[in-house]
């Protein structure tokens, strides 16, 4: 049973290694490199050993962590898709489909709960799923502040649009939100978009 | 107080991106492009989260993810030193260095956490420190094992050398071990070292 398991658990270990080639459309701090989806899902679970004092609410850190390092996994055979595109909520099905066949490489009891976390973080309505949304958030703000507004500017996302996608941080965040806020703010004040 | 955290655990957050930058010897799943030490943290935190079963005693696997999260951050500071390099043992003390220089970036409590996490690691005497340099060793022999040998051929290691390196896993687990010892058998049985 052990030995079944193991080399279930190894094909999905080997899969996933597909993540490292999904460039995400933010680049890493300043920098014109853009950033992966593994780099990405590291970097928001320090991220949340860092900052989880800053939650709303008291949050379980450990399922953040499963939440924030699985959370893109959906994306090897979904893809990534732009927070700011207006095609974005397309991509729900094929995320599902994927989960299902990602996930469903593990052992059985181990593929219903790592779904059962990536649906939890996408619904977005526990403690943990919603400070983990706030990290997914807050990441890009930060690196397009050291990147000269980054994918704002690149993109000509008007204000209105990044506050409308950015303000979800507040439900796990007020602190992070008004900071994520301040330096939006900070970017627009100076620029004629 | 929470405002002056922040803006510390935001210096570290920016700094640790230099990860992303630091190439490893081993290589991708068959391929030909290096991993650098972010996605080798992310790989390794999932593969705790996956493999936690085959832990020879019990750990906490919160802890764990905080080893392999963090464990290569001092390489900023240090670079990557390959594991059958005669020279691995000089870089140490600029570990040490390292160490104190950027997790004393966060707030002094915090610091003073990540730091005792990383010696823990370093020490490799708890549970979670022998688990973790387990998945730690077991990543790059999958990688090796996909790549016709990878670092083992490239520089000709002899097989005595990886069996003297990677059996360490045998503290943290003797499944994962019994499974690397396998791979790197079927490797060496076929070349002419």
């Amino acid at each position: 049973m052990q030995l079944d398991n193991l080399s279930k658990q190894l094909e999905f270990i080997k899969e996933i290694d597909k993540i490292k080639y999904i460039q995400r459309k933010t680049r890493l701090f300043n920098s014109n490199r853009n950033e992966n989806d593994a780099e990405h899902s590291w970097h928001l679970a320090v991220m949340a050993l860092v900052l989880a004092e800053h939650s709303n609410e008291e949050v379980d850190l450990l399922k953040v962590l499963k939440m924030v390092l699985i959370h893109d996994i959906v994306e090897i055979d979904a893809g990534d898709t732009f927070l700011y595109d207006s095609q974005r909520d397309n991509s729900k099905a094929a995320e599902v489909l994927a989960a299902k066949r990602i996930f469903g490489l593990l052992p059985e009891k181990q593929a219903a709960e790592f779904i059962a976390i990536w649906e939890e973080f996408e619904e977005g309505n526990t403690a943990e799923a919603k400070f983990a949304h706030s990290l997914d958030r807050l990441e890009p703000v930060l690196q397009n502040d050291s990147n000269n507004g980054g994918t704002w500017a690149e993109h000509n996302v008007p204000y209105e649009k990044v506050i409308g996608k950015v303000s979800v941080m507040n439900h796990g965040s007020t602190v992070l939100w008004g900071h994520a806020e301040k330096l939006i703010g900070s970017f627009y004040a100076e620029e004629d978009f």
